[in-house]
């Protein structure tokens, strides 16, 4: 095989109460990658459709750097062209340089004769988020590589695995198109928090476990609370609080920040109220003349694939 | 219906990660209680056998303090002779005080013909718990009303459950008889954590608690990791070290301290090893000239129990 076409998707992060360790897939967004072969050992980007402004030096593009930490661990020298298609912006908080890293990594290990687990993979895309964002974090790599809904339980060392969720349960995603950046979203945070607080964001994640996995979207709702990083970070986002009104008000079970925003998102069950909440955030924000992409969608089961 | 005897169990609260969260009832261990009505409207403690110290004084024994809370939140007057029986002294982190609330509201409820569910009991034996350590905390009482394996989600509104757990789950406790108040144990916690310690936490309770529901003994294991409360609780606990690592090198999954100590426990899959486990400890501690109760217990499905 000389050439391979893979997309992976993106993905929401933290999901509330689950900061840094809790993540799901989302379908039909994420980027498409085609890696190609090479004669020489040199990785090329050829080309970035989608998004302007990201990096065409290998040494500080996520995909580049998450294949060059694959092939040094597999002590191989291959060059590759990459033609990435990406379809969320960076700063979305849709996870987009994860899923960059994810689908690099994934279509590089397809065409190397999959040496490695998807499991394993999770690492050297890890490596390229470090460079993206100083630290090697894995709650948005995972879901985009894994697919379905992820929890990262640490991640030194690495330990990463799916939990079940019920088959009903809708995600709305608003993104308003104001940039918001990882690195200053986490520099908002405290480096402490009350213990006080951390219980009940643990009681929570308690509850959003034990409710995606018994199927209870009344205690899924009610856990998707979070006393940390919501109070900080929402400040960050125009109407967070109108929008959220305005989803608890149509059905939604619960509404937080997808991974460092300004991207929101709510769960429902089934898709009865799902439009209504996409049209009334669409209304809301053009009446602000903000531009906004709100969109439904399953909870993605496959995270990297193959496509054609 | 003139008199009740109840029992209901001993308890371990916080369960590694879960610190205030997590909890589970023990078999054999707890409180029996005889419950009798009386024709004016007093509660009177007649005799308490077992232990010695606790007082008598119905507005100072969590017993009595939980019966009234319940009565007066259903605008009753009734007097009661309570009888006494524990085997598990305070100050041994299973939940004595606990215990005693749970029967107490458990039984003052069958003999008003339960007007309130087991659910509906917790929030008054949390009255009586309140009077014992300041603070109205749920995480014994909740598994010793329930029975089972329970989260305490949220204190304020109150929101608990019970989760599923494997049935093949073995619990060995050991109690070196040292006492460590729980006001003290509490004080020596910060009332700020690091947010990388709370990140931890979260993974390592989301971990626990989707193992437990899935049956992955290998994760329940892995996520018996208590990065905030154990470091600063088990300096309070003699050989606490020595008895963790005699106890995972014997087959434990992991091994923590039961609520505030110094009773601590570890979890099996499994009665293999766990005879193992209780001779060694006693052995240590013997050793040392320190008493130690150590004893098996599978998790106890049922709570609260009439007896007779």
């Amino acid at each position: 095989m000389e050439s391979i076409k893979v997309f992976a998707p993106a993905t929401v992060a933290n999901v509330g109460c689950g900061y840094d360790v809790l993540g799901f897939a989302l379908q039909g967004y994420g980027d498409e990658l085609i890696l190609t072969r090479r004669k020489d050992e040199k990785l090329v980007i050829t080309s970035i459709e989608g998004v302007s402004g990201l990096p065409m030096d290998p040494t500080r593009n996520v995909s580049t750097v998450a294949i060059s930490a694959l092939l040094d661990d597999l002590g191989l020298r291959k060059g590759f062209d990459l033609r990435i298609k990406k379809n969320i912006s960076s700063g979305s908080g849709l996870g987009s340089s994860a899923s960059s890293a994810a689908a690099a990594v994934f279509a590089a290990n397809q065409l190397l004769g999959t040496p490695k687990t998807k499991q394993e993979l999770i690492s050297y895309a890890m490596a390229g988020e470090k460079m993206a964002s100083t630290k090697a974090h894995a709650d948005n790599v995972t879901p985009s590589i894994l697919g379905g809904f992820t929890v990262v339980r640490s991640c030194q060392p690495l330990d990463v695995f799916n939990i079940p969720y019920p088959s009903e349960l809708k995600v709305v995603v608003i993104f308003p198109q104001v940039e918001v950046k990882t690195s200053d979203a986490k520099r908002m945070l405290k480096s402490e928090v009350k213990l006080s607080d951390a219980v009940r964001q643990w009681g929570n994640v308690a509850g959003l476990v034990s409710g995606l996995i018994l199927e209870d979207y009344d205690r899924i709702g009610k856990s998707l609370e979070d006393v940390i990083v919501e109070p900080v970070r929402s400040i960050l986002i125009p109407f967070f609080q109108e929008m959220k009104k305005m989803a608890l008000k149509n059905g939604a079970l619960g509404y937080s920040i997808s991974g460092s925003g300004p991207s929101m998102f709510c769960f429902l069950r089934g898709n009865e109220n799902t439009q209504e909440i996409v049209w009334n955030a669409k209304k809301y924000y053009h009446s602000h003349d903000i531009e906004v992409i709100a969109f439904v969608s399953d909870i993605n089961p496959s995270g990297a694939i193959i496509l054609d």
